[in-house]
This record gives C-alpha cells, sequence and structure tokens, in this order.
C-alpha cells in the first residue's frame, strides 16, 4: 500500500461532489500540491473516449486494453468484469501528494460528506470516517463544517491533517 | 519486466496500422486469445475524454491524474512531461495474453512493418526486429509477407512465434 494520504468526497447525487472538487484541486494546486482525483460511477456503459478516434476503434475492435502514449498524457482503458476494490486502484498511482475520491462511500477512508439538495441527515457512514462536512446548513454534530463557498478553510483543514507531515 | 509477448505494428503514416489493428484483433480473440493495445501518438494537448463530462471537468481543475472506476471499466489518464519508455507503460498491463502496439518504431520489439502508400521500401528498421511485412506489393527481403486482407495469415504467424509457448 502506498502511502498517499487519501481523502474521499462523499455525498447523495446532485450535492455538488464535482463542483467541490472543480474549486478544491485549483486551491491545493496554488499550495503546491499534485493531486489525483479517483472518481467512482456506479453505471456500466460509460462513454470514456471520444468516438471515431483510433483507441475508440481498438477498444471497439475487442482489445481489453488500450493505452495512448503522447508527449504529455498516458491514458488506460480497461474493460472489466465487476469493480476493482479502490485498493487496486490507487496502488497503481504515484507522484502525487495526495489522492482525493469522488464517491466509494463504503470504502473506509476519510471522508469530507457534501450535503446539499437533501433533507437525509450526515453522516452518511461511520461519524468516525468523518473530518468534515459541507453544506449551507450546521448540523449537530463534533465535526468541522464548511460553507460550499469556504473552499480555503477546507483545503486548510485537508492541508493541516493529511499533507504536512 | 513482464513476460507477456509483445509485437508492435510500425508503418509511416496513413499506412493502415489502426485499420489491421481493428480486424487483427477480433481475429486474435476469436482464437482465444485477451489482447492489449499500446497506442504511440507524436503529438501534445489530444482530447481523450468527452468534454464535459465529471472526469474531463476534474483533469481541466488541475489534478495531475484521474481514474474513473465503474462497475465494466477502468480508466486512468496521466498528465505527464515526457513521454514514458514503452518498458514503463506495459510494465502496468497484466491479464493478457498479447500486447499488441501501433507505433513505437524506435523501440526493440518484434515489427509487423505495414507498407501501403509509401515509395520508401522496407524495412524501416533494423530487418531482425521485423518478423512480418504486409503490403499490397513483395519485397526481396527474407521476412513472410502479408497481404492487407491477409489477416488470418498474420494471426497464424503471431499465435506461431509468440502465443504456443
Amino acid at each position: 500500500m502506498s502511502d498517499i494520504p487519501i481523502v474521499s468526497i462523499v455525498g447523495f447525487s446532485d450535492s455538488g461532489k464535482t463542483t467541490l472538487l472543480e474549486r478544491l484541486i485549483p486551491e491545493l494546486r496554488r499550495r503546491g500540491y499534485r493531486v489525483a482525483v479517483v472518481k467512482h460511477h456506479p453505471h456500466p456503459g460509460v462513454e470514456t473516449d471520444a468516438p471515431g478516434t483510433d483507441t475508440w476503434r481498438l477498444a471497439r475492435a475487442g482489445a481489453e486494453q488500450v493505452a495512448l502514449v503522447t508527449p504529455d498524457q498516458v491514458v488506460h482503458w480497461k474493460r472489466r468484469e465487476g469493480e476493482p476494490p479502490l485498493s487496486e486502484v490507487v496502488a497503481e498511482i504515484r507522484g502525487v501528494d495526495l489522492i482525493l475520491t469522488e464517491g466509494f462511500k463504503k470504502e473506509r477512508f476519510p471522508k469530507v460528506e457534501v450535503h446539499r439538495n437533501t433533507d437525509f441527515p450526515p453522516p452518511i457512514g461511520p461519524l468516525e470516517e468523518v473530518v468534515a462536512i459541507v453544506s449551507d446548513r450546521r448540523f449537530d454534530l463534533p465535526v468541522p463544517q464548511f460553507d460550499p463557498d469556504d473552499v480555503q478553510g477546507l483545503a486548510d483543514l485537508i492541508e493541516e491533517r493529511f499533507l504536512r507531515r
């Protein structure tokens, strides 16, 4: 197991997880950290390449895996039967300071719970896994809570707890 | 170094490398082999995700790496400065019987040279690396030669030399 810290951004659908990550990543980059994100998508059949490209054609032809190597990126598509555990995916990530996940609420990594557009109260999972709650409401829980706009506050907490070691 | 056999399909641009692979992969699958393809693309800035998707947004936000995990595929995008050697990419491929590459003519793996729409004669690289030539012409070289339509003949050769071990 690598020793890159992992923090999961979890919440129900339409709670704003991707939007939060879109703001959190540049804030962490400004502070000098390199960030990887692992996103969970619960449904099969997602189109993950641009139709008509050579890599798309090779995958459609039946390749189990297609990798593309260019001067500024490497992309690796793998057909699978069944989801790998998150630990298997993060084991292949090197060269970053922090791994954020979007989703994976059942995995036991530290979590930032995003609560918007839901009446279901936090915590979603075990409270001891929750390092922060992001919401426009406040909850009676012994956990740091941030407004969705307070990306700096959340970045401060992540930096203190996971990056200054 | 993994012991999965590697065969490179090389040739000048517009020689029909992708089209050949599109026909060779299903033929090898029909014979029961699982195939991975590594494609080389010499230019930076290729769009490798569908604009507007969450993964695309996360990469644009500045993530060094984005992985997507679904019930039937795992995709891993990595930003890089400079191309990795092919050996580094193939080291991450497991669970297949054969790795075909499209391009990588300077790497020293066994090669199938595709010669169409060019006046430049084979071999492109050292003759001892060439296991076959695919062309609508014949060349005075001591190497098996196949018509572009003879995908079965090429698959026979690959099977005999690299897969029946």
